[in-house]
């Protein structure tokens, strides 16, 4: 297939785009004025003459440049006359944010959604209804205000609005950066089928993540799911995997769910990683981005505390993660350099002298590199939580000891990254309501240290356990194949 | 037992108490200070005349006033002749918080440990070696100084000293308050039968969580758990479940770790609510102070997403939470005041105007109120994950919004918990990570407003739905019994 043949050319890069039911306040014109779309975005709505400081059109029929692309948010009752200009004007597709359709099972709304089908067929293709539309930063599309500029390699096609929207505001905080991600919604007309097979194509897409509740051509989306994994990573959940699952997937998209195993059976054998919620597939995103895959599923973990790291080896055993013994060597040289009362050495290694010593020789990079390097260990997961005691001891001299021991540990952990070739997963433990700002802000700076720095971070032990167990399956799933 | 009979009264409503290795910068001076007790505190350390402007000692001997407690941080070499001055001094108990004793292993500083306790036995009660101490509000001992000086009514006791010490951390956070804490450490004397005996008669303690890696007398134990269970809630973890948990702990605190099997069926037999890790013991026990226990199993659920909603309503049966269907009134009533696009009018609510309608009638409010009365539903789940699409579509006017929101939200959750008599558990979800601190200021604004309003709150919807389920599983283990 080549990308010029493909209608969604039209959507990914468009000669010019409009927003239909334009306003200084619905999310598609705040975020397109934002961005370089904006040299070729044309805004219409017939009660507005200027919005944003920019010219409005009464009518797509009134725009004179070229519009491949038209996001249209109005009423339902005016979509299907809106939806003929759009075919007058020559736009090749139109992605319907209003919803009302299908998905409220009511009779009189789902022939509304016949409708349309019925307008469009053959004369312009419709994502949607009932969805948020496209966020592409290449092309200068985005889905709300708040998405980075900058591009990524992330494909992500969502049934749901909801995880396309989570997908472009938590982009900053969660490091990661999209190629193209897309809302299906009611999937009236193209399909996450047609998404998933542009993105195969695409290569500026190098991992695909998809959401999906349900489909009415299970045959194709099979073939396309299965084309897709054969190139690329693709991680996916099927919203609906329980008998009540389903029943809220048919009131949100109007899904054929189908039964649960015939969903995890076709996943798997298509090779791709079935996962049951938006952070876990974020979790895995991360390390997938900035890691190799493990060759094994044995774990280092240097922690903090005695008592955490007895129950953080459990919750590591119950992910199907082994937290071995570390090799004679290892303790020996491990033992050299940190001091045996009130800690563990071993693995888990529980060695809080370490966050106190920034001396040059035998620091926290050089117990890093020790750890990494064991040949028992397939991967080595490092935590922080130390802040406040460090406040505690040193008062107003936590500043200064934190930024050398900062610089210390992005230095060990970068290095036993790229010596070791094995993933390196970091917590810096943040609870979310911590109210505490210096504490707060110390953790940020370490956490945007270490993710500037190319390390995976997370802010708990328990998702960063979950994102390494998903990585071992993900490793896995390629060793099967 | 009568409560002047326990030892124990020496430490929880000493006469005086000695701190022994004080310094500017030990956790133990700094947390003292901050409290009451510092009318009966006492320093001691002779390297110094005084400690953040405080006569300092340089024996517990030139002490004249009568010194019941004594936490001890000095090193291991010197800990013997401490000890004895203590026993001199009349001290009734010393908390040791030095490590390097049978924790780690080696067998010179197991004997010790042995040593210590020859001293002490029969001439002063021992709590450690390992261990942080003790927080009492009450008297006004305290682990760390962010410790709130409110009283609560929650007793724990740990094996662990970073659990004590989470829990005195982050109380503030958490909205959590406590009658005693106690970290116990390797245990060479008072073990946690002792602890728990203590908490079981005190009439300030409504709750009790334990944390336990191991223990030398199990009947003991069993005894004292089972007899507190019998007058007060007791929940529990068990470090150490898996083979390699256990060899963590065994080089944490020296236990004798125990078949998990055992632990598990002794933890039943007792009728003690079992948990597996920190956040979820935190989050029970925020659920169960603020809350009736569900007659069943049966959830309502208001969300804001409809893709969310689907793998949310997957979650909650995961955790064997059922998501029934709403009675035809409660659809109806929901009907009259929800519009149909874009939402589902079930359970579960995926219903996003509601959060935009500040209205005296028909409001959010009214929502809580319908859904919460539903007869087929045992609890409710409320969550508010909404800021940031109102600040996109209000802007400026966001801030009006919310307040009137936050009062409508607070008033019908508060209602709603008050006359249908079930448990109301809220999410406010924050990504911890959140660096958009207008997002973050409201979250926090609005999670604080529903604790103060006694309403158990929590980050993320995982979390309050395995509160959720704890909290049910604690309503069976009170209807078995």
């Amino acid at each position: 297939m080549k990308a010029e043949e493909n209608v969604l050319e039209a959507v990914f890069n468009p000669r010019g785009m409009a927003v239909i039911g334009a306003s200084p306040s619905d999310f598609a014109t705040l975020s397109q004025m934002k961005t370089k779309i904006r040299e070729h975005l044309y805004l219409v709505n017939p009660k507005y003459t200027e919005v944003l400081g920019r010219k409005c059109h009464s009518s797509i029929l009134d725009v004179e440049a070229p519009v491949d692309y038209a996001s249209i948010a109005v009423s339902a009752a005016v979509l299907p006359k809106i939806l003929e200009e759009c075919i007058e004007k020559g736009v090749k597709v139109a992605q319907i944010f209003t919803a009302g359709f299908s998905e409220t099972g009511l009779p009189e709304r789902i022939a509304r959604e016949e409708e349309l089908k019925k307008i469009a067929r053959g004369r312009i293709r419709l994502i949607g209804p009932n969805c948020f539309g496209v966020y592409c930063p290449k092309a200068g599309l985005a889905i709300v205000p708040e998405s980075p500029l900058e591009e990524g390699h992330i494909g992500v096609v969502a049934q749901s609005g909801s995880f396309a929207e989570s997908f472009s505001y938590f982009a900053m905080t969660k490091n990661l950066r999209f190629s193209k991600v897309v809302s299906y919604g009611n999937a009236a007309d193209l399909d996450g089928a047609d998404f998933l097979d542009y993105l195969t194509d695409d290569p500026d897409t190098h991992i695909i993540a998809f959401y999906v509740e349900g489909t009415r051509n299970a045959p194709r989306l099979c073939r396309a799911l299965s084309r897709a994994a054969g190139q690329k990573p693709v991680v996916a959940i099927k919203g609906g995997m329980t008998e009540q699952g389903m029943r809220a997937a048919a009131s949100h998209t109007a899904s054929l769910a189908g039964a649960p195993d015939i969903w995890r059976g076709f996943f798997k054998q298509c090779g791709v990683l079935q996962v049951e919620n938006f952070d876990e597939m974020v979790n895995v995103l991360i390390a997938r981005e900035n890691s190799p895959l493990p060759a094994g599923r044995s774990m280092a973990l240097i922690s903090n505390s005695g008592g955490f790291s007895v129950i953080q080896t459990d919750l590591c055993h119950q992910a199907g993660i082994a937290v071995p013994r570390f090799a004679a060597a290892t303790v020996e040289a491990l033992r050299a350099l940190v001091p045996a009362a009130g800690t563990g050495i071993g693995n888990p290694l529980d060695a809080w002298p370490i966050y106190y010593n920034i001396k040059p020789e035998g620091n926290i990079a050089d117990i890093i590199r020790i750890v990494a390097a064991d040949p028992g260990i397939d991967m080595l997961v490092f935590q922080f939580d130390q802040f406040r005691y460090l406040r505690r001891v040193m008062g107003r001299d936590v500043d200064a000891h934190m930024r050398r021991l900062r610089e210390l540990m992005v230095e060990g952990l970068s290095r036993a990254k790229a010596d070791a070739q094995k993933p390196v997963l970091v917590t810096v433990s943040l609870d979310p309501y911590l109210e505490d700002e210096e504490d707060r802000r110390h953790n940020l700076l370490l956490k945007n240290a270490f993710a500037a720095a190319g390390l995976p971070v997370y802010a708990s032990l328990e998702q960063t356990v979950k994102a390494a167990a998903s990585l071992c399956r993900w490793a896995e799933i390629g060793r099967r194949a």
